[in-house]
């Protein structure tokens, strides 16, 4: 007969002490156990070689699977499931574009983004899969272990099942260390969020390394990310939700101020979203081929067809949104006591559950702002498009995520500024906070966008170190 | 000529470290510089003879200001603010009733619950204020200092402002300890949300106390939340939501289990909640007074007329949601190890802005569930409704919003349970979370609903004290 008090496990500590410094070991490791950094370029070849992988565009109304439902002319899957492209009426009651209409990507299903860690030599290494997306335009990036929606991992299309699922889904194996849902691009998504999850694999089971897939550190994840293209979104929005480490930092603003303002930011917008039928939306043609704008900005709806090897399935025909420009993402910061702060954008994005997210400084594709006055053109985006040279301490190109984006590309930057850029008492919408505030939020859903996550990405494995005037530039680029 | 340097403020420490601790000795301070507990009955039955303010109950059609908009039957005022009656359509997925229509208050403006607080004798103290609502069966109950809509506070209805509001808007003078947006009764209200706010006053300045106020410590609201409808739930909600106090203790959970756990019930239920037209909503009956159910299940919609002497404005009319029964509210909870952990619910309410949030164990109007078989009525709801008298450590009346709802009374307990009851391993929907677990979700909006955040704030002000068989039950009730 067993006592009822032995059924209950142990307490446990409600945070794991040693993770922090482990994390830090990782970021500080530049080569890692199975693949030095140098040869990861290599192994992405190899990996693209090894499949067939092919994309053609194709018009919208010749898409395989898709068709436009009667009534709305909104574009869906034949199973009902993946995504559909509908229309959004916004109106946020500032800003020279204020009210509009345009096509959104609806996902109502939350996929899992998730990284596997496991420790080799004593230093953590996260399992990186060689993927290959329609929509990036080297085809192959770095994306988490897993990277899969609902329809995807029960196998909807029929194809074979997702590989490391069941470290993320169901009972789990390995032990949750981040499970937090987070949301996507506001203006291309409605509402979308997805779960970004951190699972370790318990040390003394064997992890089966599948082709495609390779052992990396953070350090070595920091390397890659300093080069264009090489580590999808997927991937970066994980790494910026990893466990806060705790800090004794100070911050110009308290906790509870910077919550302050971000509540204030959040109340005092009348942000009314609806979603509508796509066709007929207002500013938008619907051409045989694509969707798009009259005057061409913003992004078109086209559609691509995908020959391929190495997914789940063989082959496919999917939408995507194209955005008509390059964008440009920029962290402008500065150094008060030496301790660097960023200052942060509540933005209004369209598709956000909430109103706003805390955004970088800049956020913007420069053509579509070009045809404004410069007193229309959001704040600072001269700064971040011509940056003094010797104060760019971080430049790299990245994409947006692959699967729903075509060549969706932004030039992330980190631009060290002064007092005569950037005042201590900043234009409204904009407030002054630290890293490891806005990491400390990270925890939590819907406070951070998925543009500052990846710049907190290259942060957190030291792809860039801030510091102010006279310090050393950040590493090799 | 001033340096650059000198422009910025110093840093300071992200959270107070001083702070927890003060909170507690005004916890365990049960008397007040200014009134003793003792004296708040003489006090309110005072400050209920000072004013006028009678109730008295109208029919819809007959409410001044108020009429149905044409097409969509909305009850609307007529200046467009304040709230509106409108109807929401919602499919759930699971449940006895996972699809239905009903009539639901839709106030997209975000209001100010709002605490002042201030050191005397080195106690702090919480400004309260003596305030009648006409939802309420008794009227006037203990609100926070300021309890405000937006319509309320730019004066709309043209009445005279709001005191103390200067502490929390604007500017803002004093020290900003909590601002968070938190949800309110997903049933009854369309992701409505509020900013609990909690605001210390520089000890240096004299606040003025205008008549209906009073400063109490936090010992005297935890022996006055155990008396029935005596501290109002925007008082309630406030006090969940100060700043968690830090913790060493552990849990079954940890943050991150729990954290997933919470990720994938938010994720696993598709919710689909759409606004529609009150008129012509399925089950209800739209009478010339009141909107019921054919079935006098869950709510009327009815209107009242109010005459004041008290309030901004001297009288007005407005439409009520008056529940057809009282409620009961109840975390069953066990000790493990010695420390105690709370059943939680994640609990899908139409309403809410993101499918669920974190409810007590029991949280229904029994009246509704009668007629169903035992197998589709809430789980733990006969042990909720009849506890073994030895084991309820805390129960008591309170009434939800006097503003919006009419005799909205619920009998809140915390039940102690045994393995028998309550498993280790709990049904679907149910985990263990420790208070101080809660305590740190209540800091972020969305995780912890009104009903549950009632229950943590009589654990916070020593209302009721846990702990296992054998331990002696909590103070004077």
């Amino acid at each position: 007969m067993t006592a009822p008090a032995a059924l209950a496990p142990p307490l446990r500590p409600r945070t794991d002490p040693e993770l922090a410094a482990r994390l830090a070991r990782s970021a500080a490791t530049a080569d890692g156990h199975f693949l030095s950094t140098a040869d990861v370029d290599a192994w992405l070849a190899d990996r693209a070689r090894a499949h067939r992988f092919r994309v053609d565009r194709v018009p919208l109304g010749g898409l395989d699977g898709w068709s436009f439902a009667e009534g709305t002319g909104n574009l869906v899957h034949h199973t009902g499931r993946f995504f559909s492209v509908e229309g959004l009426s916004a109106s946020v009651g500032e800003g020279p574009a204020h009210t509009w209409q345009q096509p959104v990507i609806r996902q109502p299903e939350v996929g899992v983004l998730g990284l596997l860690a496991k420790e080799f030599d004593g230093v953590l290494h996260f399992l990186m899969q060689a993927k290959m997306e329609p929509g990036n335009r080297n085809l192959l990036q770095l994306s988490p272990t897993v990277q899969a929606t609902r329809s995807n991992y029960s196998a909807v299309h029929g194809g074979s099942r997702v590989k490391y699922l069941e470290y993320f889904a169901g009972a789990g194996r390995g032990r949750v260390l981040t499970d937090v849902l987070q949301s996507e691009h506001g203006s291309w998504f409605f509402r979308k969020s997805n779960r970004n999850m951190l699972v370790e694999a318990d040390p003394d089971t064997d992890v089966p390394l599948h082709d495609d897939f390779c052992w990396l550190t953070l350090g070595q994840l920091g390397r890659l990310l300093r080069r264009d293209n090489v580590v999808n979104m997927d991937s970066r929005t994980v790494l910026a939700c990893f466990p806060a480490p705790p800090s004794d930092a100070g911050a110009l603003l308290t906790d509870a101020e910077l919550q302050s303002w971000f509540t204030v930011e959040r109340s005092r917008h009348d942000v009314d979203v609806q979603r509508v039928p796509l066709a007929g939306i207002r500013g938008w043609r619907h051409g045989d081929d694509v969707i798009e704008r009259d005057d061409g900005r913003y992004f078109r709806v086209v559609g691509v067809r995908v020959e391929a090897g190495s997914r789940e399935v063989g082959g496919w025909d999917q939408p995507l949104i194209e955005p008509t420009g390059t964008g440009v993402t920029a962290f402008l910061y500065r150094t008060f006591e030496g301790l660097p702060h960023l200052l942060v954008n509540a933005k209004v994005e369209a598709g956000f559950l909430d109103t706003v997210e805390i955004a970088p400084t800049v956020q913007a594709t420069p053509g579509n702002w070009a045809h404004l006055p410069s007193r229309d053109r959001p704040p600072f985006l001269d700064l971040a498009l011509d940056p003094p040279a010797d104060r760019v301490r971080y430049a790299a190109v990245h994409s947006e995520e692959g699967g729903r984006f075509l060549n969706a590309e932004s030039r992330y930057l980190f631009i060290e500024t002064d007092e005569s850029e950037t005042p201590l008492t900043p234009p409204p919408g904009y407030q002054w906070a630290t890293p490891a505030q806005l990491r400390a939020l990270t925890g939590h859903g819907h406070y951070v966008n998925v543009q500052a996550r990846t710049l907190l990405a290259c942060l957190d494995t030291g792809a860039v170190r801030l510091q102010g005037a006279g310090g050393a530039p950040a590493g090799p680029g």
